[in-house]
Formats: structure tokens, C-alpha cells, sequence
């Protein structure tokens, strides 16, 4: 394996066996066979044909589509569908900007194949000369990656709230970082990924955030998310992500563009173009 | 105008109007209409067709390859082509760490649309809690960009040197940096752009690097290619990018990567994924 194995796991999209999901007559996700099938037991939310899952013209605004998205979707998780139930309302719009059409239970988003948006943090300590990162291993309660290492703090970006604002929460609650400290969090970029498989469509876009820690702060996690973490030399960064599959593979590229913008993979890297320009997959939404 | 039209600027493929150029059986170029009539005129050298323009089979090496077009190329100089000599060699390969098929007159290489690399500095100072960068003004003298504003140092990469080693030269060439100080440049990423416009095909990568400089360092111009330089804070950077011409177009990629990675721009920007995704555009080998 290699870096670039890492960005290519996260460029497969396989959009022929999908359904575009549209709202408004705006392309916003991606819905499988079999939940297409299911929602036609929904004619009064959703009209489904061979090339499309559109809700329907009556549901026009924003509280109506999300009211009766959001009932069919309560319904088809009594059915077993949305193993990963959140409780946590995710925007659906046509760029992030954008006034959103509805909101959707995050649970549901990844087989409705919407893009989700999230803020990733890492968490930097420069010590006797030697830059090092903190690393979190994941929970073993996680629907997404249990045991699996992570940043310092990660988060999906919930509905009504800004991205400053979640991020300094997640700081709180992940890792005790104070708001004092998480508001010196500098915002150095986004990465993007697109990829389907079996029935879920992972379309998301990841804003990445550098934190400077000071060498006595020790992250103390609080909402269970986190299972424990370690301080690292970057260079034991690049290697555990080239070599062993122990990160989340959609952390892994925020982490890849962590070490380009650190210089610990510098153009030397055979690898280092393809790298620099597979952090940004195609927009999803063009890919039909 | 804003940063988003600097990108879309550097992203105009027009290529039905060329020709691509072959070498070795692989594409490494695009040439347009009227050079491609002219290369006819070398059938030891050029094969000629409506779709390509190839450097014969038997011309099969390096050294042979480079000899028969650098010959050409100098017999098509004194009909008035290529008005931009530098007396310098770019290799054409068909990536950045692949064997050079050959190696081709600089000044030549964007008629002939082949891929061109080079080394892009931001001289970074830290003044009083607020971060400025060092801004050259370019000679009226040069081929290039004549008055247009840039970075401190940047520079075409030759063949026969490493990455390191050309920035090393350059900073000291362009900018009296010291080698002692140059070494401490960091690479923090690459962008891309391809772009046609008229005759010329600009296929680049550009490497990027920070240097945190001293507050009393001020750059000296020893190569007669500056006209001066001055400090800036990174907001009026920002502003002169977005509302102003001044800068030189591909110059302008690799400050708005810079910004991003400072948090100049950031997330509330409504432009910022479209930023973040067009600092790379597709690859111009694959856009036939």
C-alpha cells in the first residue's frame, strides 16, 4: 500500500447501479436499488423511476420535505434500514452555501448519498524541535470505524450551526480542548472524496483545521467517542498510513494533506503529484 | 473579478484546435495549427498527421531526440518563432519522475504545449502578531508577466538539477536569500493548471514552499529579473488578488493555495471547495 492507494480507496464511484436522488430539480445525492424500490411505498414523498428518486412537487419548501422525509425515514428504520441512527439533523443542498432544500437524519444521508460536510482538527505539538500530532483511536461504540485511529477532534457538520461553532464544540467534547484555545484553530483547507460501494454513496467534503497545543496539554476525552490517545512524531504518521490500514480511510486524506502541507511528503514522493491532485476527487454531482 | 476567476482563468482546455504531440508513442504535448504545418517541413524529425505531430521512430533516444529538435528548433528561432529564448532545457517526460524522452528550449516549450515544472517561494515574515510576505514586482524585461507583481523567488525547473537545488540557486539568484536560509524552505503542496490561448498551450505544475524569514532580512535582486520588492500584509494580498490584474496568472494559484493554507481564505468564503478543488485541474494529458 502506499499514500496514493489511500486517496484511490476513496475514488470509486460505481454510479451506474444508483439512482440520482433530486430535490427541487437539483441532483443532491445517489439512492441503491433496493431503497429506490422501498420509497415507491412513499408515493405521496417520493416518485421514483428508472433514472431518479425526486420528492415530490407538493412537498415545496424546506419544513414540509423535511417533515415527510423524515417520517418515511422513521418508518424505514423500524424496517432495519439506517443501521447508524445519529439523532443529529444533516443539511441536503445543492453546494454548502446554499440555502439547504431539507434536512435529514445523518443515519439515512450516506444511503441517500448526499454530500456531508465535516470539520477535522489537527492537533499540533512542536517539542525539543520535533513536530508531533495527536492521535485518537476511535471507540469501540462508533457506527462509523470502531477502533480505528482518527484526529485529535472530528465531527459531521450538523444543520444550524456554523462550522467555527461545531468545531469548537467538538473540541470540547472529544478532547477538553477550552474554546480559548479551540478558537486559535486556523482553517488551512478543504479535501473531497466520492465513492460508492455495495449500497452506500460516500460524498464529502472535509474542512481541515491546524491547532497549535501546547507541549502540557493532554487530551482528556469526554462523550465516550474516544477510546484513548497518543502523541506522534509525524514521520510515524506517514508511515502507519503508507503501510497499515488503521485509519479511518476518510481521515487518512485529511491526514495525507496534513503531511503535504507539513512537508513530511515533499516532492521527492514519486507519488506527489497524483497525491496533490487526487485529494480533490471530481464533484459526485457531475459524475452521471 | 474575485480569487475564483483567477483559477477559472488558468482552466481553458481548447484542445480540438491542436495537435498532440507524441513522443515515444506517448502524448507529452500539444501543438497548434500553424507550427504543426511548419514541422512538415522536417520529415527526418516530425511526423506529421490531423491528429499528431510525432518525433519519428528513428530518432529513438535521448540524446538524438534532443539534438534533431533542438536543431529545428534553432532553424525555426531565425524565422521569428518562439520570441522567448531563455537558453535554457526543460525535460519533456511523461510525468515529473519519469526518464526525460528528451529535453527541449524553454522558451519553445509552450508552443510545443509540453508539461513545464517549477518552484514557487512565499518568503513569509512575522512582524508584531501580524504575518506578511515579501511580493516582487518583475522586470519590464522580462519574456514573461513584464511589471507584474509575484513571489519573492520562483523559477522554471531545468533538467539536470533537483527541485532543492533550483530553489536554492533561485533564492539566491533572485532574491539574495543564503543558502543557509533557503535550505529551511518547506514544501507545502503543488497546484496545476492547464490553459490555451492563441498558439499556446500552458501545461504547468507548480511546487510550493514557505520560508519564515527573519524580520530584518530584506531581499536583494542580483539577476536583473526584480525591479524591487515589498512586505505585505496577507489581507492586502488577498485584495489584490481578487480585485486587481497585478499579479502574474499562474503566480496567483500558488498565493491563493497560500492563503488557503493560512486561513486567509477560509470556509466562509462561498467560493472556498470550488477554490480548494480548481487549484487542480484535470490532468491536460487525458483531455482529448
Amino acid at each position: 500500500m502506499s499514500l496514493l492507494d489511500r486517496i484511490r480507496y476513496c475514488r470509486r464511484p460505481d454510479v451506474t447501479r444508483f439512482r440520482r436522488f433530486v430535490v427541487a430539480g437539483s441532483p443532491v445525492g445517489w439512492v441503491p436499488p433496493g431503497l429506490a424500490d422501498r420509497l415507491r411505498g412513499f408515493p405521496g414523498v417520493f416518485a421514483v423511476d428508472g433514472d431518479s428518486v425526486r420528492i415530490v412537487d407538493a412537498l415545496a419548501a424546506f419544513e414540509s420535505r423535511s417533515r415527510a422525509v423524515g417520517d418515511a425515514i422513521l418508518r424505514l428504520r423500524e424496517e432495519g434500514w439506517f443501521p447508524g441512527w445519529r439523532d443529529e439533523a444533516f443539511a441536503v443542498a445543492t453546494s454548502f452555501h446554499a440555502p439547504p432544500l431539507l434536512q435529514i437524519e445523518r443515519g439515512a444521508a450516506r444511503a441517500f448519498g448526499v454530500r456531508c460536510y465535516c470539520v477535522q482538527l489537527n492537533g499540533i505539538v512542536d517539542r525539543d524541535g520535533l513536530r508531533q500530532t495527536w492521535i485518537a483511536r476511535r471507540a469501540l461504540t462508533k457506527p462509523v470505524g470502531p477502533g480505528k485511529l482518527d484526529q485529535i477532534v472530528g465531527g459531521g457538520q450538523p444543520v444550524g450551526i456554523s462550522l467555527r461553532d461545531n468545531l469548537i464544540k467538538e473540541c470540547a467534547e472529544e478532547a477538553s480542548i477550552p474554546a480559548s484555545l479551540a478558537r486559535q484553530a486556523r482553517p488551512v483547507g478543504a479535501v473531497a472524496y466520492f465513492r460508492q460501494e455495495g449500497d452506500i454513496s460516500d460524498d464529502e467534503v472535509l474542512f481541515n483545521y491546524d491547532l497549535h497545543l501546547p507541549p502540557d496539554f493532554t487530551p482528556v476525552n469526554t462523550d465516550g467517542e474516544v477510546a484513548g490517545f497518543e502523541l506522534w512524531p509525524l514521520a510515524r504518521l506517514k508511515a502507519a498510513l503508507a503501510d497499515t490500514d488503521d485509519f479511518l480511510f476518510d481521515v487518512a486524506l485529511s491526514l495525507i494533506d496534513f503531511l503535504v502541507r507539513h512537508g513530511i511528503v515533499g516532492p521527492d514522493d514519486p507519488d506527489y503529484i497524483e497525491i496533490a491532485e487526487g485529494l480533490w476527487s471530481a464533484p459526485s454531482q457531475g459524475a452521471a
